[in-house]
């Protein structure tokens, strides 16, 4: 019942206007060409890491079956072992044995997300945040020094920044950092209770040093936050004036040792602090080649960017898995006699299931293709490709938007697929349990979701204006009130945009009722119009409030859902494209060309439906026009019902890691599509 | 800054016509009255049951501490202990040493879920489930035998009814039961592996005996799902011809021992059929007061409705906990100098913190309320005061719908807490792992929530008839389809329902324009139309389906969405008339009155927000209002803002419970508000 056959599906749905020309041919898609094209420049690494994986597949049984102290020894030992294949530093410099790719670095450690993601998490903190400070905050002289070790895993570190009191704003930190000049070292203290480092991974157990961020203060004068190499294990016993807690039992992750640190009076040698950035002479004078003091900060903090692109990779991929088992689970369970009173129907065979599901793994491939792009943003940015100003701040912003919805999707995902799947869901050995547990923190590492698309609309409501970095939220509703009443928002990333919107659909307001539901041009164009509406928007409503007399704390408070909406509107835009472009680059009439567009107009068309209200709101979709969308999106899908099992295949999740034996193998009914 | 000035708000809202008369004074509400009015009629039990757990609150660590085994025994042992004190026999006869009390009963078990969930789960399984059973489906002789020692705890047993290939579908289960009459037993058996029992609760350590449903075959003629009382162990081993497994690890729920049981010839007497409605004569003649088969299976599950109202409370009581724990720390932690350079904002104060979480703290509010409406019409029903058969149809219906929402409420109220709590969140320690860990499965307990809407939606496009429950899908497209083509609505419930607004809102289609955002008849008449049109739209479309000649289950299946969502109108209808009636109990002009009509509007507000696009589509709501509703939400966020302590205080979780020493202990700032 479920395959459409060409002429019912034009029969029964009936929205001509939203078909495109002539017949639908059911595609047939090769599932190689598939991988192929979502593995892109990095498919070596990709395989390779899928292999390892599969190698390893028995941590994710090790993971509920061991002692919490084991587990961690376990993960620590595949980390090394893995450092060994090399895949772990390729994003380190050649000079140091590394591979000098970030985007391959990248594409690998996503992929790790596919398997037990404490190992993911452990890598991170080693080769990403620790390995990562120290080449991009330090010097030749601590890359010679740790480069080697710690890629090897020889030597293991933490990247201390979290504060128990302070998370995403990391300039409130309360670590002290003091120079003494007598000795020319610097003294590392945590005041009080609430700037003790916590959740910091590595810390617990494994760690022997960690790049530690402190408020810099020379000779009375406090400089900011800066990061220091401190040593905080010595043969394993915590180092002199460092005490070390353990978070203790977590919602997941638990092969990670978190831990918490306080210092006092820790003494550390002037070479320790990384000095890319800034450096203290050894009679105590500071310099830095960033005279602002903010600008300094974000500069240091935008080397890291990578953490935040790795963490949304990691949430996309984690998708994959739950959406991979879900569909295959659906396509062998039966429920109920629907079609006939002899047999059950298959599960997926369901309209609502495939409401259900397949959107979800539209937006998967979507968020897949928008990551691929951003992680090659990025490679060319890191590796100096492009230097442009305006260019890397953008991408910081599009870096901490795909975190923010690549997580979210991750969360959602997984609960919707668990529930797709009953009661086996729920079995631990079918995966969906260490998935939900493990990633629900995938929204708050690398801050906050929502404070980091608020930092997507700061960029857009300032154009990346050469402050953007430094203004905080007080500063921010101040740049935007201060401008002038009539530029408010031609002085913002809206105009611009409004102005694409109107080359792109040059017949005026009637657009929305010609252009054809389907048309790429028509959606692009109303996530557009979306964006560029809501950005300006907010603009005006700082303005106005600021414009009232009520403090900028008060508008700003009034103001963030819509500031927060803004930055979400230019995401989804983004992701979108990313989808578009990349359905475009498929040979045309091709049938991996076709199954994609489904999934494409799938993704274009439920964003839409979602934010209809919005739409109607801004006059930009009738009442009709939105009931065609809603009937478009049960078409499509039915057209990629019999499509299904190719689409999550071609996601490359290896069997090993699907595990749910009892979900989609020794409960194998009749496999159908 | 948030707490709302009158004049203030009045300026800066300028939603005149949105607020009530005159200027708005901030309500001081006593926190004892409050609780007192959430308590209601079994404000006795609930205080009992919640000393009782602030008594055992070590068990929310044993929890994280113990082995998988250890902590199946401490949970069995606090059954026991509890069962001593009483509170679990309430819904039992009071001949046999019970409290003769269906609501208190359940007023008792949902209070459990504010404790460690396992405890509550299994003790679910115990008095609710298998001692439901024994009540509801034996006779004299049952409750002779069992129900004391199951009251006591000393006999434990299992309610094996789900198998591995089915769950929602049970009148599609496998396991058999042969009627012998040579020997007067019947004989059971699991004849595929599909049909095995699995995620029994006490089946994998400690049940004795098992309520089993199976096929009941008499002289080789069926009659369908029928129940049993199986022994399964004897003297702690396997009882012969038993095979009993263990479902292991469990994304949450751990410290209950669900299994897996299989039957190979076990023969058990005759009596030990549960025969309240159907039994078989020594000779094998089967008898039945129900004649049709599929009403006498129904009559059966009727019998059972408990469960589904037991576990729409734990999901809000669930919810409870998470919204008190968040918006505590909302109110300490502070974070970002959004007003003044000097000093970080309190979390709560911000604008976006209040969206996230003041809906749900005001839906928690409705659905509590709502779920007593329901408990106490289970009550009346279940004692006999009320005997109206299109009640108790009804009631089922409510009760699954509740089920639904109450635990979808919970899922995303702890998901979106632990968001609001950052990494600390995480901690174990600070309940949200087990929380979300442990109440996941419970969208799934005793019905998946879309199957269980359907089946609200089921009734209201039969109203009700007399042959509800028998229909299945296939039954109920073709009753629908069967109706002349005008009496197609007048014959469904969406007739009444249209007539019901037509009365409330006698002013003819501006009445829209006219009322008052605030005005509860505005609310109430906007989510009854809503009802009454999604019934009337899927009826018609349904019954268009078969007319163009689609089988029965193609039309189903794509008619699938608009049937759940009439089935989430009609609930969301329910939850939301619920919340009205009690505010409107509370005398007027009373501060506390004013309180709750703030959560009351905001929960009937964002409800209509959420929902914006179709009440637009349908003509119900023009752009502008659509805008008003949104700016009336946050002065309904900011108003809330100062009440926010009081009004989780009163949900009345024990501090014990709340554990978070590091998330509002420890950690405390001043507190605000």
């Amino acid at each position: 019942m479920a395959t459409d056959t060409p002429v019912r599906d034009q029969v029964s749905d009936g929205s001509g206007s939203a078909t495109r020309s002539g017949r639908y041919a059911q595609p047939e898609v090769d599932l190689e060409a598939l991988t192929d094209l979502l593995d892109g420049r990095y498919a070596d690494v990709r395989r390779l890491v899928r292999g390892q994986l599969a190698e390893h597949a028995d941590i994710l049984l090790d993971a509920e079956t061991m002692s919490r102290a084991d587990y961690r020894e376990r993960v620590k030992d595949v980390l090394v072992e893995m450092a060994g294949s090399g895949h772990t530093g390729l994003g380190f410099p050649t000079e140091y044995g590394g591979g000098g790719d970030i985007g391959a670095s990248i594409a690998a450690f996503e992929t790790l997300a596919m398997g037990d993601l404490s190992l993911m998490v452990k890598a991170g903190v080693q080769f990403g945040l620790f390995g990562g400070a120290i080449l991009q905050l330090g010097t030749k002289h601590h890359h010679d020094a740790y480069l080697r070790k710690l890629m090897s895993g020889e030597l293991l570190g933490c990247f201390a920044m979290t504060e128990t009191g302070h998370g995403s704003n990391v300039q409130a930190l309360g670590t002290t950092a003091v120079y003494d000049p007598a000795t020319q070292e610097f003294v590392v203290d945590t005041p009080t209770e609430l700037a003790r480092k916590d959740y910091i991974g590595n810390a617990a157990a494994h760690g022997e040093l960690a790049v530690v961020f402190a408020q810099l203060e020379v000779d009375g004068e406090g400089h900011g936050v800066h990061a220091f190499v401190v040593p905080i294990r010595v043969d394993g016993e915590p180092a002199p004036g460092v005490t070390i807690g353990d978070d203790g039992l977590k919602m997941g992750l638990n092969g990670v040792d978190n831990g918490r640190l306080w210092f006092s009076g820790v003494r550390i040698p002037r070479e320790n602090l990384l000095d890319r950035f800034a450096s203290v002479s050894p009679d105590g004078v500071y310099t830095s080649p960033i005279e602002s003091k903010n600008r300094r900060f974000f500069t240091m903090l935008g080397t890291l960017i990578q953490g935040r692109v790795c963490v949304g990779g990691a949430g996309i991929n984690a998708a994959k898995v739950a959406i991979t088992i879900a569909v295959r689970y659906g396509l062998v369970r039966r429920q109920f006699e629907a079609s006939s009173e002899a047999e059950e129907d298959i599960l997926l065979d369901y309209g609502l299931h495939q409401r259900r599901l397949f959107p979800l793994l539209a937006r998967t491939y979507g968020l897949h293709f928008a990551q691929q792009d951003l992680a090659s943003a990025l490679h060319d940015v890191l590796t100096g490709v492009n230097e442009d100003e305006h260019f890397q701040r953008e991408l910081e912003s599009t870096a901490a938007g795909t975190k923010a919805l690549g997580t979210w999707h991750a969360t959602h995902t997984i609960q919707e697929c668990r529930e797709a799947c009953g009661g086996a869901g729920y079995l631990a050995e079918n995966r969906f349990a260490a998935l939900k547990a493990d990633s629900d923190i995938f929204t708050t590492f690398e801050g906050d979701n929502h404070i980091l698309l608020q930092l997507v609309a700061k960029g857009l409501l300032t154009d990346y204006a050469s402050e953007f970095e430094d203004m905080n939220q007080l500063d921010m509703v101040g740049f935007v009130a201060g401008l002038a009443v009539d530029t408010v928002v031609e002085k913002t990333r809206a105009w611009q945009m409004l102005q694409r919107v109107k080359d792109l659909l040059p017949g005026g307001d009637d657009w929305d009722q010609e252009a054809g539901l389907l048309d790429p041009d028509y959606q692009v164009a109303m996530y557009r119009f979306r964006e560029e509406h809501t950005v300006s928007s907010c603009a005006r409503r700082l303005k106005r409030g600021m414009d009232n007399g009520m403090a900028p704390g008060e508008v700003f408070s009034r103001v963030q859902d819509h500031v927060i909406a803004a930055g979400r509107a230019h995401m989804e835009r983004v992701v979108l494209e990313a989808f578009v472009d990349k359905t475009r680059e498929v040979p045309e009439g091709s049938d991996l060309r076709v199954a994609l567009t489904l999934l494409c107009d799938l993704q274009a068309l439920v964003g839409i439906e979602q934010d209809a209200a919005w739409f109607m709101q801004h006059g930009r979709l009738s009442a009709q026009r939105a009931k065609a969308i809603s009937r478009e999106i049960g078409s499509l899908c039915r057209k990629i019902r019999p499509l299904a099992r190719v689409l999550v295949d071609g996601l490359a999740v290896p069997e090993e890691l699907l595990r749910s034996e009892q979900l989609i193998g020794a409960v194998r009914g009749p496999v159908a599509g």
